[in-house]
Parts: C-alpha cells; structure tokens; sequence
C-alpha cells in the first residue's frame, strides 16, 4: 500500500472506533484509563529497554543532549505518565454537559449538549510522554485519535501505544480507538491533514515549522497551538517594586517556554527611573538587553534592537526594550507585534488597566501578574491539551472541553414546517 | 497595484478598524444600525437606479431567470433589509458576557468574556441582501468585515456599501468597519483566504463549489456552512401517520434548501404498510422516488437507487429510499452518507430514540420532527449566519455568538510563577 493509503487506512478504523465511543459512559473511560496506568506500570521494563534504542540511535545521529533528555525514560517518568493517566481519570467529564435549553412556541424542544469530535488527529515532536497524554485526554473525551510522534521516539512511542491498547481493549473500549502512525515520513503529516471528513480536528504540537506546516497544507480544522511573543507593559501609575519582581520573574523564570515574556515596554515618565534598576537585574541573571533609541539615551551600552527583534519570540535569555508614550501607544505596539497569546500591564490606575484589557487582541491579558500563568494547570483546568493562539473554538489555555463540540437534540410531535 | 496587494490593503485598514471596534458600546451599534437602516430606505431610488444596470447586464449575459429574480431590489426589498437592521439592533449584544470565573489560590481572579472576531471575511454569490445581512451582523458583533459578493450583483453592492458606510462613520463607527471588495476576479477569493493574520475567520456562503474552493485554499480558519443530505428514519414504533405527515412535508415543503430530507429510510417491519402510503403520496406531489432492492420488490415500478443517490444532496423533488434491518442499520447509513447536518428519527421508542440521539453525528439530531426547522429563526436565535456543518467552532444553526471568540482577563497583585 502507498503511504497515503496507510495513512488513510487506520483514519478510517479510527472513524469507526468514534462513532461507537460517543455512547461510552464515564466508569468505562475512567476504568480504562486506570487500567492504562496499571499497565505502563507493570510493564515499565519493556519500555525502558526499547526506549534504549530510541535513546543509542539519536545518540549515534549526533542528537543534541538537551533533545536526548526529553527522550528518555526511566522509572520515574513512567510512573509520572501513569499518574497523569489517573489524574485525567479524576477529571469531570467533559461530555454530556447540557448548556443551553429552549421550548419553541411551535412545542419542539431544542436542547445543546456537549460530544465528542469524533477523531482528533495529534501531531507532535520529540517526548514520548505526549503520546500517552494526548491517548489519555482523547480517551476521557471520547474521542479517537490518530498519533503521529517524531521519529526520535518511534521505538518507545510504538511501544507505548501497544500497551495502552491492550488496556483499552480488554475494558471494553472499541477497537482502534488509539491509532499510532508508524511511518515517519514527513509525508505523512501532509496525508493527515488532508484527510477530511475522517479526522475532524488536528492539533499540531511542537515548533513554528511543524504548524507552519500543517497549517499551510491541512484541509482538516486545525487548531493552532503555540508561539507567544508575550509583553509587559510598565505604566506610568505601576508599583514599581512589583513591577521589577513581575518583569523579572517573567523573563528568567523559564525562558524556553511560550508564555515568558519576550518585549519590555516602558512609560516614558518612569523610564528614567525604572529602566536602570531592571537593566541591573536582567544583567544579573544573564539576559542580553536590546533597546530602542530612548533606552539607549539612558543606558548607551545597551544594543539596539531591530524591527525583527519585535516580532521575534526568543524562546532564550533575551529580553527586547522599548519606552512608550502612552497606555495607547503600549496597546498599538502590542497589537502590531504579539502573537495573540498572553500580554500585561503593570499600573494601580484602573482607568488604563481596563482600555488595556479591551484593546489588546490577546488571548489573555494580564493585569499586575506575570504572563507565565497561562497555562491549563496553573487556570485550574486540571489538564492541557495546548495554548490556543488563534481566535477559531478556542483561545488560550485548552482544557478537555477543547476537545469537545456540540449537538443540538429536538423533540416534537410531529412538528413539520 | 497588484490585486492581491488591493486586497491585502483592504484587509489592513479593515483589521485597524477591528483594533478599534472592540472598545465599542452597545448604544453606539445600535444607533449605527438604525441610521443604516434610515439610510437605505432614504436611498432607495438611487439602490434601485443602480440595481437596473446589473439586473440588465445579468439579461444580457443570459442568466437565468431565477437568478435574476434574485437579484432585483425593488422598494419592498428594500425596505425587508432595512427591517432586518432594525430587527439586528434590538438583539442581544453578543459582547462582554462572562461565561466563566475562578480565583485560584495564589489570588488571580480570572474571567473570560466573549469578544469579536476582529475581521470576519464574509465570501457570497448573487443575493445583494446578504451584503446588509453580512454588514449589520458583524457590526453587531463588534467585527469589521471584508465582503467579497458575486460579480451579478457588482454595482448593487458596491452602492449599498457605500450608503450603510456613511451612515456607520455618521455615528462615529471607526472606518474601514466594511470593507467591500470591487474586484470581482475570481483569484481575490484565494487572495482573501490567504490573509492570516488579518482576516480572523471566513465565511463563505453560497454553492458546494465555492465552499470546496475556500477551504481547499484557506490558511484563514473556515466555518464551512451548507451542504445538507438530510436523512427521516421510520422506525418499527413509529406512529405511522405522524410519519406521513412529517416525511412529506420534510420532501416537499421546500426541496432547493439545506434541511430538507433527500433520503428516507424505512423499518423492514412497517415498510409493506408504509412504503406504498407515502409513495403515493410523493407522487401525487411530483416527488421523483428512487428505491433500494427491497423497496423494488414492494414497489416494482420504482427506479433503482445507485451508490451515488446516497450521497446526493438533490436541492429538488427527488427522494432516495431504503429499507433498514434496525435502527442501528439507520445509523450506520446515516453516518456513512450524511453531511453532519439534520438527521431525524419518528418513533414512540425511547430507547431507540435515545441511541438515534447518541449515536447520529449531525449538528441537529430529531426525533418526531421535521429536518426543516433547524434554522437561526426557528431556533430563536434571532439570526442566522448560515448553517455550520463542521465540529470547530460552531456547529448547527449560528446566531451572533458564532461571530465572537473569547478572551481571559486576569487581575493579579503581583503574582509570579
């Protein structure tokens, strides 16, 4: 068979898995995803031997080591899988939830509930343990899916999906509601999202070229995950004291990640002030300053920024500086430069916090806290499926009901129009 | 300039607007759609004037009729959009309710509310009302839009733009709220589906041929809006009079719209009885009927039904009809040929009624009704933006609410992570 067909082969089983599972209860899901957990447990020493080889060969390939550690898989992360795979049994239910009711005039009776997708379509990069979080959050909500894991994994993430299969299965789940894509082919990325009207959502999870990707070439729905050139915009009217905590801890706390701030910016009545006690601090903690023209009047050391530096989410000890002349002006440069994700202002004038919150385009706008709080755990959603950075189902952090879509149920008696 | 750098323009200074919308009140919407509404009605000699030129050009190219009559605005049309302004005012304003709150325990206190879009890219054929439709629904919804309608209604178009634009900035609604699109090349459809990043969602509105094009091209998220291959199910327990009633009216009421029924499936048990009773039926309302095996050795005379009858959404008086073993045989066919849309199931079986329910996957599922009513109007919405039948978003029937997102506000006192 070609590649395509393959691909579209196990959709297609997939499918059929779906359309079953939208009758499942939730003792069955919970019951399963226990045994799931049960399972990885009990049968670790497989996985930490394929898991090995997964391992030698991205060593042999010259993987860098920093890659290489979020390959690996020992006791512990094993343990910690299975655990998530409980705490996601714990969750309420997402399916079944009843929103919205109307009786007509007319006497049909229109009721909105909340159901499955059908099969959800994960596409992701290096770490194996995406593969079980993705099973574990379609299972509870009773969607199938289709896996496809970065070839570093692939040994550990077959592994991995035959396991929890063999749970699924023998709790009574349909056949095929896990399929794992063992071609990897970077082709077959391109088969998945063509495949409408047999997936009904793909979610990319990785770098801005996996989403680029999928994004430019899917037919499916795609829910765009991802990249935060996130600000801080420090006002006129902040407590400058929190202001230096908050802005710090931003930058520096975890810089890798998609929420950490990427651009300063500054009300130039405090600039004077404010601007030098941050530059201390970020030069402490080893982050590289790039300014404006203002900044560099106050600091002269500092290196210029480029029109590139706005847009760039550094992912890195990098921190781009920019003085304002307004809460406006702030808003404007944010709305010009952000990537929709998560975006603050530090002030205790309430006047400026509200325009802010209203104008900036963002998925979450912060008022005196850190953007690094956008996050499914830290909302309180008890799991993440991504953080939404487009304005399509859903926007920011991506809890189970993101998995989940709508029916509308009407009763009559023999209503006809 | 290039046209897709017209396009690109319009989307930019359209996207500027949006920045601006968001900060809009419900009084300052209200009043736009009134003075809009005054505004066409106090035009209409010139709306009518201008319309003569293309309904002219449409006869001399040989149009068909049908489509003519769809074209022409006379004073009573006129006045029918003005209303529907009217009628968009005095509804529910979509933006600022907040349908979720949690203080965590770190203290941030986190909402969401419900904001526009930004731009909705609205892509339409002939019909110049759905241009005022189009326009007083984004409005109301804090949105800018690009409207891109079919070449036919060119002149119209552009003239009913031009009056509702200047009654909008008359009432300090920021310009560039619409942005309409005078090209009308086919390729500025693909132009406009390409604008990531400016345009937030599109729309289109009209034939399978258009819907297909759009999302085959878009990187801009879609709501797909339209096709129907509606199913009634007579089930074993159905009260066959009921079934009469609605089957027919189901068929004939209005065959060229997307929830009329163009396959009927029928219970093995009470097909002898009811088979011959709505052929005849049918018939005597000019209803082509096209039949299964089983049909034909009841009904000798009926034409055969191919694979292709199945999934055809007729849009006409034809009928595709089989005869079913169960109702979970009625599922699998449904579920097999339906375009996710309206699927209905007449019986006095609770439990068959029930796993119907559960277990079609459609946006609307019925049970004792006609497919007919699923419809903003008949839902009470209100409005109606068209018909989703994709899982992303919205799904069924869309009111206002499909035309805004949401975003999280949070209030903190220094938090960091």
């Amino acid at each position: 068979m070609l590649m395509k067909e393959v691909v579209m082969e196990q959709a297609k089983l997939a499918k059929q898995a779906a359309l079953k599972m939208a009758g499942l209860t939730t003792e069955q899901k919970n019951s399963a995803l226990f045994a799931m957990a049960d399972a990885l447990e009990k049968r670790k020493d497989e996985i930490i031997k394929i898991n090995a080889e997964d391992v030698q060969a991205a060593q042999e390939k010259g993987t860098r080591q920093n890659m290489i550690d979020r390959l690996i898989l020992n006791e512990k992360r094993i343990a910690d899988m299975a655990e998530g795979l409980r705490q996601t049994a714990l969750l309420p239910d997402p399916i079944g939830h009843e929103d919205f009711e109307i009786v007509r005039p007319n006497g049909l009776k229109i009721r909105r509930v909340r159901v499955p997708f059908g099969v959800v379509g994960i596409i992701y990069e290096a770490r194996p343990n995406v593969t079980v979080d993705a099973a574990a959050l379609c299972l509870k909500s009773s969607n199938a899916c289709v896996l496809r894991g970065g070839s570093e994994a692939i040994r550990t993430n077959k592994k991995l999906t035959d396991i929890l299969i063999d749970a699924e299965i023998s709790c009574g789940i349909p056949e095929h509601a896990i399929e794992f894509l063992k071609i990897t082919d970077r082709d077959a990325v391109i088969a998945m999202c063509r495949l409408r009207k047999l997936i009904d959502v793909i979610i990319p999870r990785g770098g801005a070229g996996l989403i680029a990707r999928v994004v430019e070439h899917s037919t499916v729905p795609v829910i765009e995950t991802g990249t935060g050139v996130c600000h801080i915009y420090v006002d006129k009217a902040a407590n400058l004291e929190m202001a230096l905590k908050v802005v710090l801890s931003a930058k520096i706390s975890r810089p890798s990640v998609c929420n950490s701030m990427e651009t300063l910016l500054i009300h130039k009545y405090i600039a004077n002030e404010f601007l030098p006690d941050i530059a201390k601090l970020m030069i402490e903690n080893k982050v590289e300053l790039r300014g404006d023209e203002l900044c560099r009047e106050i600091l002269p050391n500092m290196k210029a920024a480029t029109e590139e530096d706005w847009r760039t989410e550094y992912n890195d000890l990098i921190l781009s500086v920019k003085i304002v002349d307004s809460v406006e002006a702030a808003i404007d440069h944010i709305n010009r430069y952000n990537t929709l994700h998560s975006d603050a202002i530090i002030t205790n004038d309430k006047a400026a916090a509200e325009k802010f919150q209203t104008l900036v385009d963002a998925a979450c706008v912060y008022v005196n806290a850190s953007t690094r709080f956008t996050d499914g755990f830290e909302f309180g959603f008890g799991a993440e499926i991504g953080i939404s950075t487009q304005k399509l189902h859903a926007r920011g952090p991506m809890g189970l009901e993101a998995l989940t879509t709508m029916k509308y149920l009407i009763e009559g008696n023999g209503q006809v129009r």
